[in-house]
């Protein structure tokens, strides 16, 4: 297993390395990230190269046994490339210069940046590839982070007009699938075509909401900016495998990031890493949303994943994040373990007295001395040099499966029905209420094979294809069980509306109709009751007919008082769950607690318990459960079963005792 | 009377248009509005006009009885037209374009713009103008929607130079009206002016807050718009007469607008009508601004009107409104006729799947299946079938006006005095008011015939001529009453304040000097007490000196504690109310019943009930009342006198019930 | 002592002038300011300059005895000027122009709008240079005023450059001092550089945050702008001086303005004078506020001022304040004196008909009618008459000082740490503690003699230098006291921070290190206790490890509990308080009770009352106490020996009454 950090070397006096690197040693390190930014001390002007300083640094660390992930630096164009070539800046929605001064500072699309990178990576790769020392590439640096997958420069446009050629063939075909023929909007040629920027219709121009342009141009500029950013990062990973490079290549992914169809961008890599940072995360039940995050990452390519840069201090920009509590360092890296990361790099090593990111402290302080953060992680080292075999190639098995879409995410981003609904949310509350039941959910994309799992649950989901409906149909015709929710199966893959009858692509599966339904505005609320107790609505009410489907529950208010609210219907072998509103948490953990128990899922713990986080996870063979307190008290866990614990060696049969913040991985005997 | 549907042919397939129209027939339908969007269609390239497909489509309906409404549509200018000319984009008040994409994607101060406009819709005008079928037509749709009356472009600011010079002849003159002496902004020349754009003294950059342009030069602007809109409109008016066009011809409205005079615009038209979505409305008192709004669009021509598009169904953009209840578009449907439209359109026919009103529902739904709103409207349409008599031509007769000036809005809206106070807000205070007590209020401009009233109600008139002042004066004189508020008669008609001591132009009027004034910033409020008991103010006081008048109300806090806040002017042979601070509802409430009371009107009921609205129309002679319940609840109304129910046909003598959301109509015995 | 009005008489009809003057005269005034916004009136074409009306104007009033304070009218440059020469205009960070139809609409860094400065200014020097009724000069008018110190177009880019490579002399300090090596942003040339203006990283593109440019440019840009606007008044003041005027020369400043250094502004002036709005401030502790801005401003230079705008009325722009209560306007008037007022000119004489200001009240109503705030500034007319020999050349002398920093306060404001972090608002928080305790405090720039000082305050005193330290370690080792507060010490002068342990430059002195700190997000509070009972903080913890110094409170929650953190240190003959956390307002008050007592400052009056302020002044040998109550009651104040009450001419002994917003000036005897 892979333990490490970030580290900038160009940002500390040579002497320092040493040190720094001997330091590292000592807390167990065996690798770090190096050089996605140092593009201008790589290049310092056009055409002349220099790496002797990188080969020293890579030197340096190596001596004391540390492996370097090299990045590729593309992420901030140095000044000299920016003064030759203006147009490789992005441009907003209002059609101004996005300038020089931060990063990011480039339009994928631009064919001279493109050229312009393919060169430093080939410089790189010639020097790089055969390194005993370099095990692995990072392309670039977070594509897409603070909108700037997103451009509106003339090269864009241009790109745009040849995707959506390659994609519709003939105009008339574009016409037909995004229904120009509302407003008048017909295009007679590809040259005709926009960019969904600033029109007379936005309704706030400060704030560039642009919901008044057709909603399939908007769909289709949404995947083709996405696109624009898979085929650059793929021009990358040719120049590297054509120069002869054989090192994993990866790129490091944010969280719950959704400008960019990260299916799609990892196809190309060989593994996904991710930035973890718990600190922007809201409320006390941040731990589910990290959870949630891993389990994302570890479902983009369904496999075992690095976490990239994992925070170690607090941190921020111009505000400083919570500091991290005694524990939680060490809590939160055992998490991501659990979740499947096979490599843990720490981001940074030390606080940086410049730039942007002075107030982002790393493992050390300015200072350089090493305090709490560092003799915790140490601490971790130390452990993991042990626990690393089950580590590695562990498997982790679940019996649900949520199924993920950026293009339903993206078209209920721009039209989201409701002021109060949001796709993601949405599929966080049925995460969490299957966490809460401590059982494991795989977040997947709808390409999976839905055959492993016992329960699938497709919330919102919306946009459909025929060929998405038989592949769902056959899961539930062979006996699996599917969880359907209120605006689903609306509309077709180009985002129009369908004209069948209402759930459209899933009125067969779920055997039911949409009688009406009432979208709740000024705070109205709604209340049903049935299989879950009481719940109540506040965003959204289907108004269902049964055709072949079983009532589970109904509604006890408005004009629909007395009406389906949720329902069951048999169907092949299996059952689908139509869930035709939103719930209240406590609703809906009632509710899945009866559709799990109804699915035959058992929870890997038989008692609910707030901060108590619980991971299965396979080594050859054997079952391994990760304990995670995320609590600040102590807590004593009921267990079923005898357990090693991996840690203190020792064996445990009835329960198990959890310091705040305190872990425990204990394998079943 | 006029019953039907917007209908949008070219959305649908061919085939598809036969069933509408037997659908709609069935629902008693015999008008639909058509076209308004369709340029595209029409000239789907520059100087090719295909009208083939609208012949047929008017043919299918017409063939099921049904007439037509024929749109120009100019709102939506087609892709190859803003290709061939760009600069008719509007430009924002940064300069920068508001282009492709949405709809009123045009400036109307565009020559070449009007150009396009004339020839399209002169080519409409020689194929129907002598059409059995087409009855109106409808000049572009919805004018000024979105802030598309206002634009910064170079066109805008060349005709905004010559309107200026039109106006005040020298530039002499406009320096001394604007007052450029101030922050030495005096102009030379007719050369030298400007648009209020981005300036160095914009308070805000994003949210374009413009308040430091000079007063006057603010004002002109919004004149100029306004005007430059009436003009474009009447460049098709006059195409459409010269080419032989004799059906009348109308715009569509919309509710509480305020970017343009609304009683310029409707100079040039034959009938006003308006677009009415109750969606829109604040909280349960959604049928008082709603009620308002009709009586707003009564008064423009102060006749009866059309509704053109009557909200049908859930409806909005990214976001769907509630949905109407059981018996709400029935309701809705007679509070209109209520108040005096003779032509109800519902927006729209049957929900569209494509384009940015995907959420905008109809009668029928995207599967186009007839439920309950298509069941609801026929039996309006039934109904409606036999009470036509009594609706065509009907008047409607008002006791009170309250006085609605679009430059007085102008002249509050940037410069409000008080972050609370909302010109259009108090007006709105003022009409609840009345309809609280069942009295029945015209809202109309100050050009109307005030010897009509018993009461007129001028409230914040603060834009002052000599005229108006002689006009008022000389209605009370002859026994007017008068309502004047805070924040009336303190600025000539080109928003200069007056060196007159204040209230200005109504001091004789009022019989009131006002000693100082107090603008209640940080949540102060101020309680005074009198002939409505106590009220409380938190926007404005003034502090009054009556003169000749006499004391009605007095201010209990502050350091004016017992200054008068409210007095009555006796002035020739009527009464001025001077109303000198805002109130809560309560107070204002109980000070309307005394005044209206003093002026001898009579309610139309005589026991107020919250939601229950009345309203008093005749014809031929006859009374007619139309009870209408906005509530929820069954309510018994008991009654003077003996009607007939004019849907049950039976005699009603004391009392009438009506269901949730239940109608009557009464004929006066 | 000056008093008097601004005055415009280009507002006016030439008939008004006498009669304003004889009016002014009977308020005992005897100066007028001028002519600051008149440049079209001026110059009315290039080069055409027309002063004969400004002279019967200054005649006009100096025949009633009226002396004149003449502006240079450049705050509003003519309209003809900038269409010769649109360039003059500032630009925004997107690149849009601010352009014409406010005021403040030219850029400092302009050459040609330099040249067009020096030349009104030269022909006003030469027509008034030796005017026996001009008494001095005010250059411009409020500076930097809405975010116009800060430009983005092409002048203030190439200016930049120069001033960079003035102070850096080689790019390579640039780049080591900056920090450019992060995020790839080295410049290999002074050509390279750039604006903080629009980029990639902005994190909202239409509130223009750019808080992702590297720190040491933001700080330098601020610097920079700064510089450019004090080069530009010492432009206008060379021209006054070498023109041949020895009047002395002002410029009025903002109230607690920070985008000038209003320190290095105020070198080139002979005396300072600023706008007092108390409409501005919040809630009921306006009067600090108002009270500390005073402070500032008489800290500038060290000695006494003037008010050159001082509120005589309800103001605002669309927005009218409250307006001044009875006895409010006299009250803030001898405030102003207190705090060392030689000169108070109230804005405006008369409220104008005209322009954006339309709603900003003077002393008269529009109506020229002399009404109560006539009367009562009238009233101090006629008592300031009496006590003029004690206000001119009078001193305060305060036990405490407060340093204020421009350079820190800007670093503070792009990196403020803390989302709840202000650093204006902890001076202002410390300023009022010492308040509540009739504690009187300069504040001053850290240029000063500390020596004069028991206690000194440098809260949040970030950015550093090794002579400041010096500076400071030496005032301490003398016998002073200091206070130094969490984020203290961590940067040096550009911007870095320091690689020293923290509190970094202030180690030493406070005897302190700081083992980790905690910023509070999402509403947590940690709660500590000690010598100022028990203190509650929401925004910083600092985390202290005392090594010399003694520990005053200790933290009672989170993982730091039981940790210091509030400490003094012996260093020398003085002490080193460190307050490492915010504090609640009592807690804070409670602290400097003690610390102010343990540094032996004894207070004006023994016992706090809220509302009522002291201020102690001293003139030839004579203690003054001026009493201030700032409340809507009487209250009675006890009094310690005994005094002469300088308006009754009554002698008092143990107590005095003050009526609600009455106040005493009372001379020790």
């Amino acid at each position: 297993m892979y333990f490490g950090a970030d580290y900038y070397p160009e940002h500390w006096p040579r002497e320092f390395w040493e040190g720094h690197a001997k330091l590292m040693k000592e807390a167990h390190f065996n690798v770090v990230r190096i050089g996605e930014f140092a593009w201008s001390k790589m290049e310092p002007e056009e055409g002349r190269f220099d790496f002797a300083w990188l080969d020293e640094a890579i030197e340096a660390l190596a001596r004391e046994g540390i492996q370097i992930v090299l990045g590729t630096p593309t992420a901030s164009p140095p000044k000299w490339l920016a003064d030759l070539h203006p147009d490789i800046y992005m441009k907003d929605e209002f059609g101004l210069t996005r300038g020089f001064g931060g990063r990011r500072h480039y339009c994928q699309n631009s064919p001279i940046y493109r050229e312009y990178s393919k060169k430093i990576v080939s410089a790189m790769a010639s020097r790089y590839k055969d390194h005993p020392h370099v095990i692995a590439w990072q392309i670039d640096n977070e594509f897409g982070w603070n909108d700037t997958a997103r451009c509106y420069c003339d090269n864009c446009l241009q790109e745009f007009k040849r995707w959506l050629q390659n994609k519709y063939t003939s105009i008339d075909e574009l016409n037909k699938e995004w229904g120009t023929i509302f407003w008048s909007q017909t295009y007679r040629s590809w040259d005709e075509l926009i960019l969904p920027a600033h029109s007379a219709a936005d309704l706030n121009v400060g704030a560039a909401k642009r919901y008044s342009h057709n909603p399939g141009l908007l769909l289709d500029f949404y995947r083709f900016c996405s696109d624009s950013v898979v085929f650059y990062q793929k021009l990358q990973i040719d120049v590297l495998r054509n120069s002869g490079c054989s090192q994993p290549i990866t790129h490091n992914y944010m969280e719950h990031f959704n400008q960019l169809d990260y299916y799609n961008l990892g196809k190309d890599l060989d593994f996904i890493s991710w930035d973890n940072y718990v600190v922007y995360e809201w409320g006390n039940k941040a731990y589910e949303t990290t959870a949630m995050a891993h389990d994302v990452i570890r479902g983009i390519k369904e496999k075992n994943f690095w976490v990239m840069e994992q925070q170690s201090g607090p941190c921020g920009w111009n505000h400083l994040g919570d500091t991290p509590k005694p524990g939680q360092l060490r809590l939160w890296t055992y998490q991501a373990i659990a979740h499947g990361a096979e490599g843990i790099v720490y981001f940074r090593w030390r606080a940086c007295p410049v730039g942007a990111e002075q107030y982002w402290y790393g493992i050390l302080d300015h200072d350089g001395i090493p305090r709490r953060r560092y003799r915790e992680i140490q601490q971790i080292g130390r452990e993991l040099s042990e626990l690393s075999d089950i580590i590695n190639d562990s498997k982790t098995i679940s019996d649900a499966a949520i199924i993920q879409s950026y293009d339903n995410w993206w078209s209920h981003e721009f039209q989201p029905h409701n002021p109060g609904f949001d796709y993601h949310r949405l599929l966080h509350q049925y995460y969490s209420a299957l966490m809460h039941h401590h059982i494991q959910a795989d977040i997947v994309s709808i390409d999976t094979d839905l055959s492993k799992y016992k329960l699938v649950l497709m919330p919102a989901f919306n946009l459909m294809t025929d060929e998405i409906q038989t592949k769902v149909e056959n899961y539930v015709k062979a006996g699996g069980n599917l969880i359907i929710t209120f605006r689903s199966g609306t509309r077709n893959w180009n985002n129009s509306i369908t004209l069948k009858t209402l759930p459209g692509y899933f009125k067969e599966l779920t055997g039911v109709e949409i009688e009406e339904f009432d979208s709740l505005n000024f705070g109205r609320t709604v209340k049903s009751s049935g299989i879950f107790g009481e719940g109540t609505s506040c965003v959204w009410c289907d108004i269902l007919r049964p055709l072949q489907a079983e009532t589970l529950a109904k509604y006890s208010g408005e004009f629909y008082r007395g009406e389906a609210s949720v329902t069951v219907n048999s169907y092949g072998n299996g059952k689908v769950y139509y869930i035709g509103c939103d719930l209240d948490e406590k609703a809906i953990t009632s509710l899945l607690k009866y559709i799990t128990v109804e699915s035959q899922i058992k929870p890997l713990l038989s008692q609910p318990m707030d901060g108590l986080e619980v991971v299965r996870k396979m080594k050859d063979g054997k079952i391994y459960l990760f304990l995670l307190n995320h609590t600040d008290a102590t807590i004593e866990i009921s267990l079923e079963g005898k357990y090693l614990d991996m840690l203190s060696c020792e064996t445990i049969s009835t329960s198990v005792t959890l310091n705040a913040y305190g872990i425990a991985v204990l394998q079943s005997l």
